[in-house]
This record gives C-alpha cells, structure tokens and sequence, in this order.
C-alpha cells in the first residue's frame, strides 16, 4: 500500500484530569494532536503507511511531539526544526450540559512562521499516493496556506489522490487573505472533501438549492461543478444530546449516489476532540481497502464512533475493532 | 451592587478518588466546603461582591480553607482564628444505584464552639444588602445558633435582605433545644427561604392542606402566613433516577404566584454535593440582576443544575455559562 | 454460621487508569482477584466466616495477594507458598461500544503448578459448611484438577454443600483432559451449580428440547437428571446495552420451581469483573440467611448488580446495601 | 512463639504527597498507625505472632484502619467498635532544615471514650507470652489509662512479660492526673522500658548523679532501683542532622551491663514517624529470637534505622532484611 | 504596617512531576510565579500587607493565575485584564550532577503587550510604603519599561521606598533597547538593591577595583556612587554543589558597613526557583520589622534556605519558621 | 555514521511509585527496558542510527514495548511478533541503606522462546557498522543463545564490530549449557567486551595473576590472550556507599595502555538500572565520535553517571549534556 502523507500543525494539548476546571487543577494532562497529523496517525494504526510534514520548534517540547507520533508508527523524517515554540491548546472536559471548552494558544508557533521553500514536496511525496490537508492549516498563516499550495500542486504533478478537510474555523484567518479566495484556490486541487452545508456557505458561498429533497446533496453538487477535480464529497451529522452523549452518521455524494450511514449512538463519550479526524482517516483507509463506497463510508463513521472512547487527539484502534463495530456489535460484550 | 454575607461553617471534605469506596482509598481529595459559604462563593463567581463569615481553628488547616475562599473572591475578613480543630466531612462518591456517602466529623469544631460576641454584625454587615443562613448554622450547637439570631438581628436593624435555606436536618440538633423553637425563631426575620414540604413539616409542623391543587402552594401559604416576613417561598424538585442521573426543576410563591421551571435533565451527575446551595446562589443572583422572579428562579436552577457538573461543593461557573442554560442550550456542544 | 471455603487461583490484575488503552498508559492500577477467591471475600464482607485455599509463589507479589485477601477478612491460613510466578491479567476498561479487554498471562504459575497433595482437606474443610469452585480451577492444569476433585471429595465425606460455577473458559483447557470429561466427574459431587444453557453445551452436551416453554428449564432439568446430587441450577441473564450499560436478571430451577428477578439496569458500569462471582456470593449469602430461594436469588443478583458500581474484583458492599436495592431502592440518593 | 498482645489507639493519617505543605496540597495520603499497633504489626512482619486491642468508631473509617492492620497480619479479633470518631493526625513532611510537622485532631476519638470494661484482658492475653503499651495511651484519658491498667494487672497475674515505651508527651495529660502519678503506678508493672533521661525526669523526677559516666546508666540505675519489676531499660540515641539525614544508635543497661551499637547514617529518610516503635519491636523480636542482648539491641537499632526508609507508621521489613543490616550490609546494593 | 507593592509578570509553570524529564512525561504539574510577585505573595505570608500589579489576558488561564495569589493573601485587585495569552514556562527538575532546565515561552504575553496608562500609580500606590521591582519587567518590552518608569516615579514622587533585583537576563531585552540604558534610569530611583559583581557589570560596566579587599564592597560603592539614591546593595553567595545540594550566604553592603551571614547548608533541594526572590522577601520583611541591618540580611537568607524545601514559585513559610532557622535550628526535628 | 545493531529481551518494567514497597502498592509504573537494547535507544538519543532485534507476542503488552522504543528513535522495523508473553520484571526502589531490589517473571517469554531462523542477519545487518549484545541474551535459552551465535556470525562475515557487556547473571543460565562454554564460543567474535574480573573469573576461568599491580589488566591481558579478536577490555567500578549514593568511573584496556577515568560522585541516584548500558553506550558513541580511547571513555562514564538522574531504564541524554559532565561542569547549575 502506497503511503499516505499528511501536513499541518502538531500542537501540545494540555487538559485538567477528569472533568476538572481549569480553576481547580493543579495538574494538566498532556497529548499531542493536530487536525492532519490525527489522520495520519490514526491510518498507521490501521497498518497504512503513514508520514507527516510539519514544523517543530528545536527544543525538548518539539522533540517531544515528534516522538509521540513517532511511536504511533507515523513517518516524522520531513520534519524541520526551526522557530521558537510549540502551537498548544488548553481543553477543559465538560460533561453533561457543561461544554467542553478549548483555549488556543497557538499564534506565532514554529508552524505558524514555517519557511514554505524548506519542504522538498516532490521528494516528500515519492512514496506517496495519498496527500491529505485539512482547512486548518491554510489559515494559520499565508506561509503556512503557501506551503500547502505547493503541496497540492506536487501531488496533482505527481499524480497522488488529494483530500481535504475544510474545516471552516471562523478565528482563525487572521493574516489579511480571505478564507474564500484560499480555500478555493486549493480546493480546486483536491479529489476529495469533507464539507458540510455551513463550510459550503462560509467558504465558498454555495446554499442549497431551494425545494432540493436533500440539502446536503444540492450543495454537494454545486461543489463539484464549481471543483471539476472534486469527485466526492462527505461529511457526518452529530446529534449533540450533550457533551457525553452523541449520536453519528456519515453521508456521501459522488455526483451520481448519496449515500449514509447508521446512527451510532455514543454513551458515554470519552473524549470528543478528534472524531471528525478519526472519520477522515475510516474514510480513506476504507476507499483503499474496499471496493466500494458505502463500506468505506461506514468505516469512517464506526472509527469516528470509537475515537470518542479513546482519550486524546488519535484514534487509537485498529481494523478489527472498527470492522466489529461495522458489523454491529456493538454492545462492548467483554473480550477474554 | 452590595455585598452579600453568607454566615456558617467551612468544613474540609475529604472524598477518595473516582468512585472508590472508603475501604479501598489509599488517598483522599480535599476540597472545602459548607452550606453558606458555597452560596457567597458561587455568588463571588457571578461577579456579586461577597463576604463570608465564620469561624476556623488557628491551625494549618483552618488557613488553608480561608485560603481557598479568598482564592474564589470571598472576602474572608471577618473570620475568626479560635478553637480546636477543623469541621470534616468525608464523601465516598456513588455510581449508579450505589448512594454517595457521607460520614460527618464535625463534632467539637473550632465554629461549633465559637463565641457569638467574637462578631460584629452591625460592623460586618456595615456595605452587605443581604444576608444568607442556612438551617445547618443553628443546628450545630447553642452558640452558632445564638451568632444566627443576632446577624439576623443585626441585619433586620440596617434594613438587609435575610434569606435562609432552613434546610432541616435530623441528625445535628443534638444540644438540647428542638429545631421548632430554634428555627421558628429566625425563620421570623427572614424574608426568603427555601422550604420543602419535608422541611415545613419537620420544622413547623406544617402540612398540605387536604385536597389543595398544589401541596407546595398550600405549605407555602400556611409559611407565610406563619411568619409575614417572608414574601417568598421557594424549593427544588429532584427526580433522583440514580447516583449518576438526576432531573431537576425550581417552584416558586410568593403569594400571588405560583412558579415553575423546566426540569433539567443531569446526566451524568460529576458531582452533586452542593447543588442546593448553587440554587440558592441562582436564585440570589437573578433576584439581584432580573426584574422577574421566574428569570431568578430559572438561572437559580439552571445554575444548580450545571453545578452537577462541577467537582467540589462550589458551583464554578459563570453568568453567562449559567444564561446559556436558560437559553436552552443544554447540548454541550464543543466551545473552541 | 460455619465457614464457607473457596479454592482457585489468585491472579494479580493490572489495568491502565481510567479507560487509557494499554498502548497510552504509563501505569497500572493493581488489584487481585480470582473468580472463587472473590466470592470468598464477598461473603466476608457479608459476614460470613470464609477461608480460601491456594497457592502463591514465595515472594513479595505472592504475599502482597495474600494480604489484601486478608485485609477483606479472608482466612488465608491454609496458602501454599510455593512455585515461580504470580499469575497475572491485565485489564483494559472499555466505554460505550468499545469492550473491556483481558490480556491472561498466567501460564505457569505458582498455582498452575501446585502440588495436590499439600492440601490437607479434612483439616482445611473441618469447620465448613459450604465448598465453593469454580470451572475455572479445573481448567487450568491437571494438578489443579485433581486438587479440585480431592476437595470435592472431602467435602462429600464431611457432608459439607458444594458449590461451583461451571463457567465454561474454552481458551483453558490445555493440558490434554477434555472440559467435558473432567467437568462431568467433578460436577457430580456438587449440590448447587450455576449454569447456563451455553454452559450446558459446551460442557455436558445438553441442548434445550425442542418445544419447551423454557429453554432454561428444559436444560436445567437435564442437568439435574445426568447429575443427581444437583438440587439448584441458577445463571444470570445479561442484556448488554454497552460496555457502559447492562441489564441484569438472575434465573432459577431446583426441579420444582422457576424463579426469576426483576432486572436491573446498570448504568454506568464501573467494574464488570467479578459480576457473576458478585451473583454467586450473594446467592450462597441468600441460600443461608434467607428461608425462601427466591430472596436467596434476589439477594444475588442485587449484590451483582451493586458490584458493577464497585472498583476491583471482590464486591465490597454489606448486607444493609444490597437488602436496600433488594427493597426497590435503586435510586442512589445521598446517605448523609 | 508466644503471640505478643499490644493496646492503644490507632489513628488515621492524612499526609500531602511528597513534600508538599499543607496549605498547597488538594489530596492527602492515608496510612493508619499507632505507637503500639506500630510495634505488632512489625512483629507479625517478622513472623511473631501479633495481636492488637484497640476500639473503632463502627463507621468504615474504623473499618478501613482494621482492615489495615489485618492486612499486615496482626490478629484484630479482640477490636471493640463503639464510639464516634476515629482519631487522626495531619503530617507534612519536611526536607532539610524543614522540619515534619504533626497536626494531631484525636479529642473525643472512639478510642479515648473506650469503656474499659469491655475488654477481657484474661481472654484477650490467652495465648500472650508479651504485652506492649506506650506511654501515650495512658495520655489519652482516665479510661484509657485505666484500661491499661488492667492490662497490665492480667499480664501479671498470667505471669506474661510486659514492656513499655513511656514515651511522655506534653501535650496529651489533659484529664486531669498527672502523668508522673499514673505513670509511675503503671511501670511498676513493667519487665522492660524504653525510658529517655528526659522522659525519666519529666515522669519520675529522676536526674543523673552529677559525676556519673554515664548518665543513661545513672538514670537506669534509678528507674530500676524505684521500680524493681524493670529487669532492662532500653532507648535510642537520635543526632538529627537535618529532617533528611539522622544518625542513630541504641542503648541499654540492665543493672549489670551497658550496651551500645554503632551508629547507622540515615540518608535520605523516606518516613520518620514511627521509627521509635520499630526499634521496639526489633528489640522485642530480638529479645526473643537471640541469646543476648547485644544482639537484642542491635536487631532493634538495624530494624528502626531501616524503618525510616519505608514510607507510613509501619516497618515494612523482614528479619532477612534486618539481618543484612547487622552484618553490616548498608551498602544498599541492588538485589537481583 | 504600610502596603508593600510589586509589580511584574505572573507566568504558568507548567513541570513534570517528580524529577522526570520532558521527553517522558504525560502530565505537567501547574504553578504561577513571578519574580516580583513571588516577592509579594511571601510578603504576605509574614503578615505583610502585600499589593501585586500585572496584566493577564481574561481567560480561564489569567484567571486562575489571579486566584492563585489571590489565596496566598495578595491583594491582586489593580490587575489589569487585557490581551492575548498568558506567559509561560516549562520547568524540568534536574537531580545531582543534571541540572534543572527552564524552557521560556513568555513572547507576545499579555503582560508583555501591556498599556502603560492602563495604571493609575498614584492610585495603585496610596497605601503603600514600599515598591519593589525586578530587572526582568524592563527587559520585557517597551511598554512594561514604561511602565516601571512611571511606578517608580510615582513612587518617588509619594516618598515611597523603591527597591529593585536588578537580575540580569541575556536572553531577554529584545526589544531594542539595551539593558544598560534602560537599568541606569531605572536603578536611579532605588533605595535599595539586589545587585551582584556579574550583574553590576553586565548592566553598569562596574568592575571591582583592582586590589581591593572585597570586590563586592569596591563594586557597591561604586554602584552607590553612580547611583547616590541606593543606599544598601545585597546579594546572596550561592555553592552549587550539585542541583540537589547548594550552600548559601547573605552580603550587604550600606556605604559604611559589610555584613555577611553564615552559610546555610541546603541538601536536599526541593525546588530551587524563586530562592532570590525568597531572599529578596525576606530582607523586605527583616528590614521593616527589625531594627538592625544584620538582623534583616539573616533573615533574607533563612527564608531563601528554607525556600528551597518549598515546591513551587512562592516561599510558602512563616515569620516563625524563619526566626527558627536564624536562631540556628536547622536540625529538622519532627514538630508534634 | 552507519547504523549501531542492538539484540535482545525487552521486558516490561513494573515499579511501585517512589520508594513504595511492593506490599503497599496500589499501581505500578511501566517502563520498558532490556540490557541491549537501552544500549541502542541511548545511541539513537545522541543521533547514531540505531536499530533493535528482538521478538515480541502479538499483544498489545508487545506492541506498547515496540512503541516505546520506536519513539526513542529506535528503528524496530526487525521485530518479530510470535509467542506467547512479554517478559516483566518488576522493581522495588530502595533509598538509603534499603536496597533496590528486583522480582524477575521472564521466563516463557516470547523471545525466550524465540525462533532462530526468523532472523535474517545479513538483511538485518545490511546498513550496519557496530552489533551489540549483552552475556545475558544467550542466557535465557537455546534458541537465543543460537540467534546470538548467528548474529555475531553474520556481522563477522560483513566486517563488523561487535561489542558484548558479557555480564554474568548467575540465575539465568537454566537450559542446559554452561555459561562458560557458550560464552566462550560468542566473545571469540568480540571486537569489544565489558567484563569485569569477577565476569572474567565466572565465564573463563581467569584469575588475576599474583602480584600484578593492576589486577584489571592482568585479566584483560589473559583474556585478550584467550580471544585474540578482542582489542579493548572496558568496565566500571562502582562503589555503592547506599542505594541512594554511588561513586562511578570507567577503566580500560587495550593490551598497550591503561587508562582510567575520574570518579563521578552520584547523589542522590534517581534510578540506578540501566547504568552499565548507559556506559556502554556512551563509549561505543565515544569510539565513533572521538579519536582517542580517554575521551570514549569518559563520554562512557559521564553517560552513566548522568543515567543514574534519569527514571526509566534507558538513558534520555544528549551529547551535549554528557559533554558538559566531562568537561567538568557537574554542579547542576539551573540552565534558563
């Protein structure tokens, strides 16, 4: 199987144990995660090959995130070290009615100012066949959006498969271009995308068309006409009961079938952060290793289910959980 | 906006980690807490000026829990460093239908032995526009008791809004005067309280009247009627499914109106100790910041509900935490 | 109340915090647990006399076992100190959909090992009254199951009632005896089985006949039939919502009556291990503290069912606890 | 061997992690000891059998510091559960020039409030060749003073050596007798003390002969010739060099000979409490296990210097541990 | 006793527990700490009316910073809430021959961005005897040289005794500015300051003169000639034997007298940060409650010692644990 | 630099927090380690590409052991998955004159019972420059005592160095052959060995010679003699003043010079295993990075000392840090 790269910031996140505040802990729980870098991780589980490209300050925190995902079976050697520190998040667990909350502080990471002539993309794509972003990393920074111009066009000259997560993140943006114009301009290299109605309409205009049966499918359509590259479009619908309990599908347009999924209901929830990126990577490991598209839907929505038992960014399970999960067993019945 | 007092003990809580029982622990989490005190603490979180008042042994110990109201915005001025030891509590947490426990060790503490001339109310209370007791304080012994008769007194004097939680409980009241007579005295100067049927029976006798629409309506009124200061009549409905799931609702009389809120659905329940003491908190607070009762009432419970949330017996949310509860956004949706 | 003996294998557990993979954790919780040392350490706690047999290796590990059984009030004075290793389980606790899993690692151990003749049975059996084993001893080594059949022996000799939990483990059995013909010798000197109709199969290759009303009637009547000392075969049924979410009956047969319970919703589960240990326990505290089997059975289930609330293998709950959810007092509310 | 019997108070202890003071701890470590209880359970460590008399509140404080002591292997049949409350001290531990630090919280404990008449000391000593009590237990109260009375005049009726370590304590002596009047009444009983020259002149009056070599031998001398039942009288040499580094030795005479041993360097110190009764005990395992009592002595020293490396009240060693010490193995090499 | 002031930035220390390393921890220990405000927080903990000023960003993380100094007694209520993110620094704990090692991540701070006329000073100021500031604040940006600019002046201006660290950071003073002009202006309107040969050097050019006797005297003097407001210069001597074990000892030096204390042995070290600002602390105190020089200038430096057996930032100890050390009671005997 | 090959057991490391005994423990900390392969993620953590053989179960207990390794940068793309079990052992850390002490459960391993023919040593050793293994690899069984011959037969075959620590345990060595005659066999292909005179007397039979000044050397020089392929006898001597204080330095001979190193003093020790893998090492690093056998020598020592300040088995250091041990700088001055 062909490798699967992935480019984007890795931060520290920092977490109070349990559902602490951050006003009543003394203690912070770290991991490491990053939209893109979830992703990959999550396919190394899986037994994909898997690399990811980002940018590390060179001290002992960045040594540090690069050795977690290292362990996770993640290729790190196109890291660069340089800049002067590490993007981190603050996520204070809610629970119930209680929302979980996230502190960014990320502005000026080692990421953030990355050097975009410091990434060789043809080499770091020799291997590839799969090159995955999400919307998030274009909008840290025009380098950052610069370095993910060059990657997409690498892998559209090398003729690698491109997918995206476009992640509308309205606080983001902040360097002076536009979410719409970047966005366009590099989802127009993309084969793939995830992309609900609110991102379509943030990012790129696009509304249902009045009187369609189904929302998700008028602008799905719309998307495609407008990126001919884009052949399929998908995206999950979260039933938020509360921050414990939620239930979630996946659905699918490729210009010709809609597709869904089952609702998994998801009681308790351990850890909410990373389900969408833990979907991504179900979807992508599916598209490789089944021949068809409701199976590899399915596999994205079952791995997103797990993820929310697993703490941490990374969706920490392999195959054969999530194909038990696809079967649908899943009353958690004790393995002995 | 004046300063609420709040008068009564602060014990240090002692609760084994997760839901391990007693005789399995080898450690023990402490917060601090006490009826009242958690009503100022909460109210100081609203952003509401706040002072409690109370008495602690000058040990490690009793500075460490003034501590921990000074670090919530509790003035802690009035204390009084006198006595023996520290009032404690220790809190085995249940799950399911398994009850929480607690075990009391407050006996001869520092408060419980305090000397009433050691305050001076009318000092004390020289910037407060309102004043909460809970039915605790003077359960404890002849002394705390006779300290709550004259902050009442002293609070009538200057004109100060009173409000008890007469909250009755069985198993202090052991110093040789009966709750009745005890509490029908200071129940006199108040003019809010929070009075179950439970409590209006076990404390003054008082029943539904036979074949009324509401039992709470017709206690309420017997209450008012029995002490005229008193213009209000609130409570709280608790559904107790199990330890971990709980539904919640406010009422309300104030002799013209009958109130009620929505119930809340808490689930699962983090931790429950408290929760009457952050209504109360509510209820202050909307008093103070609406110009209805049923939005007071309504932040009251919303408050009380996502205090379940919440480790310790303080509810560490804030106002617009609490308000957007009231708004119905009960989902817990992932706030970055 | 005479003593009630129980003999098998102790193994250390060591499970990640929380619900950590195993692949995340830096540390292990420990407990120690054995399916017929828990039942032990449950009547214990109940209040009735109990002594376990086995056989630990002489070093720290094998003690540190001893001692915590010890500690649970469990006479361990008839421990065989001897052998290589403590057998070990490790435990990672699932959520929601994902199960619970078990890593064994408890081949040759101390216990597997043992030698049958260093149990002295008439001396370790003279103040019993009740034998309890389980399915699981037998499986583990031929020495183990002769040292079983010696105890079975004894027991018949003295006229003490002998339990066991068939609990058929097919991934035991390695030592070149068949389940089937090693069971069948050992069950026909018991007087009280659980067994469920799987059990049944696996074991003594009885099906449910064709047409009965009760599949678990019809097997239980076979059983008693091949096994004539048998009077009582009882099993609970488990509905497994989730790896979080159980339910929970216990059924019952003694050749005349059908008994069964309510069912009890569990939720959340704390710890699922030792449930059906949980269920036997309580089922022997019923059978000699109640007239009537029907509260015997009752009593077991409710005590499984608070089990499930509880930390660790052993169920450390009293009578007064499980005569409450007996009562229908499911609720969980505080006890102050 | 003869079972050794002890009787006092057993106190829960409640100590921040590491060297945390109490005002910046949220958690506290629990471990339970007693100067008595601290000297059997060492006993059973080595393998004496041990017995120990104290009275619990029957609240599962209680419970849990019963189940601690039966853990360790000392006999908790003759446990007398009554009362209100457990007693316990705070402790933080210093470093350096900081010193530990108790906060004692034992008023009004169950063990304080004991009835002396529920103990049948002529049972209870049945099988006893030793009974061990402290000076602090006479402290307590009348009734505890009077129950150790009792004892005492058992064990001389059963013709069984008593020893003690009277161990004056300023701070407890508050009911009303003097320590020097019970005192001297209670060793008049006693085979063996562990008795300072402090404690000899706080309790007895008894200074050195000015001009003496030996002040220890003088005040010996004296104590032996006022009580003539005191065939030895023991005591350490503490040089604390910092709240980390101590040096310690032992001394004795018995009316004929003095003794000493080298002094063991202690660094770091892991736990200081409790290093006093497990020189006792050693010295009580000593006095039985050997033929002389240098050897006696020495055993005492080795076992307490080591003592101070084991966290909580308890020597957590065995005679092969203790052993290696005397031979002069403190190298601390890794054992394999 | 008149308020004493500081002014400076409060940073989140976030270390791995124990001594462990960055690259293999999951968790990070919190604290909050600041070199001025450390000086006032121990301010507080002598009983010293104690005022801090700084600017946090108004989110959970600035909150929680507040709250800490607000419970150790600081009056934080000139505290401005405004910008970005909260300052940072990830502290690993060396052991022996390993040094401890801070990693910075302070840039682009809330305090660093700070608005000068954000401070009305003479209002700050109205109760207070005392200002004390630190060389890092002026090495942070423009702004927050500004800003100490105008504290002191104000100071000056209501007769308030200044006193600066003037603590010399390479790594800081980016801003364009450098540090030797800044710190004249600055150190003009000192009464007293913390200065050692290296710093006097490195910010004033002042060596000691050739020959002299104590080239710390020949550079105070010097110091004093430039800066004729200064009228006491001190600083510690510190031994760094290995990261667990440093010797330390006071100098002073007041234009007519050079004092110097005795040398305190540390070992072990808990935590060594924040010892100068403990000294610094200390000298305050000593300076406004004792009548002579030496006697401050002790109690400076057995503060700083005892610090270093405190874990965090602040000198959590009392005016009667520092009185112990100066009276030479450095043993660490246990307190009951 | 081409790549160092490292072979051998990875055992899961289980100890008890702190200086906990394993009798009161409630969890346990992992680590993972093995003599070789420590050797190998200490290379890769001062940048020498480093490669580990080994064999695991197909566990999640195996893969977690990979994993570690891996994020230290080990390549483990040579792993085999087969068998049954991981190796653990379990560790108690003593303090002081209590030693450190180790409980071994090893056997049945998955490498122990490792298949020889699994391992293709040229492929494996295509990239190769240095193979090390450790006396305690050929050991544990046939199987790996045959790998171990194969390996060393390989890297001969392609001119490779090959080091050994010959490191005789006395308690392995059960299956059959004589540690003499296997050993003997196996450093015949040594380029390199760490052996002791004690190591040389156990395994070959040599003793120094009667008055030699160097008994090092005399028994270098026999067993240079004896294995002509041999070019340099290293080892440490240690000496071990407690478990909490060691002294350390390295000797060495190469049948021309002796040399010796420094004695570094190490106090307090964090955790002592790993120490001599750590010397390793370090000289193997020494000897590529350096052109002369002191500094290689020293680096060796330096690393090891630093070792005994880091948890965990493997030595988490950087060139740079051990540079400033050698150079002199051992004070552990805090590094900002």
């Amino acid at each position: 199987m062909k490798q699967v790269v992935t480019f984007g910031e890795i931060m520290m996140r920092l977490s109070p144990p349990l559902n602490y505040r951050f006003a009543q802990t003394q203690s912070l729980e770290i991991t490491y995660g990053g939209g893109d870098a979830n992703v990959g991780a999550s396919l190394a589980g899986f037994g994909v090959p898997a690399a990811h490209v980002t940018c590390f300050p060179a001290n002992d925190l960045g040594r540090a995130a690069a050795q977690q995902f290292r362990a996770l079976g993640v290729n790190m050697d196109a890291t660069i070290y340089q800049g002067d520190r590490l993007g981190l998040y603050f996520l204070e667990v809610g629970a119930g009615m209680r929302p979980s909350k996230v502190v960014y502080d990320r502005a000026n990471s080692a990421f953030a100012n990355l050097d975009p002539a410091a990434f060789n993309w043809d080499e770091i794509l020799k291997n590839a066949g799969w090159l995955h972003w999400t919307g998030i990393t274009p909008a840290i920074s025009a380098s950052t959006a610069e370095a993910t111009r060059q990657a997409i066009a690498a892998a559209r000259r090398l003729g690698i498969t491109v997918s995206a997560d476009v992640n509308y993140r309205r606080n983001l943006w902040q360097y002076g271009q536009t979410a719409q114009s970047v966005m366009s301009e590099l989802v127009e290299g993309c084969d793939v995308v995830v992309c609900s109605e609110n991102d379509a309409e943030d990012l790129f205009g696009i509304k249902p068309q009045p009187g369609t049966d189904s929302k998700f499918v008028s602008v799905a359509q719309q998307v495609m006409a407008r990126f001919p590259q884009i052949k399929q479009v998908v995206t999950t619908r979260r039933k938020t009961h509360s921050a414990s309990h939620n239930g979630l599908k996946g659905i699918y347009y490729d210009g010709q079938q809609f597709l869904e999924t089952v609702t998994y209901d998801i009681n308790p929830i351990v850890d909410r952060i990373g389900g969408g990126d833990a979907f991504m990577a179900g979807f992508i490991y599916g598209s490789l290793a089944y021949d068809n598209p409701q199976q590899a839907l399915t596999f994205g929505v079952a791995a997103s289910a797990l993820k929310h038992t697993v703490h941490g960014d990374v969706n920490l399970v392999t195959v054969a959980e999530v194909e038990e999960i696809m079967k649908g067993n899943t009353s958690g019945r004790l393995l002995r």
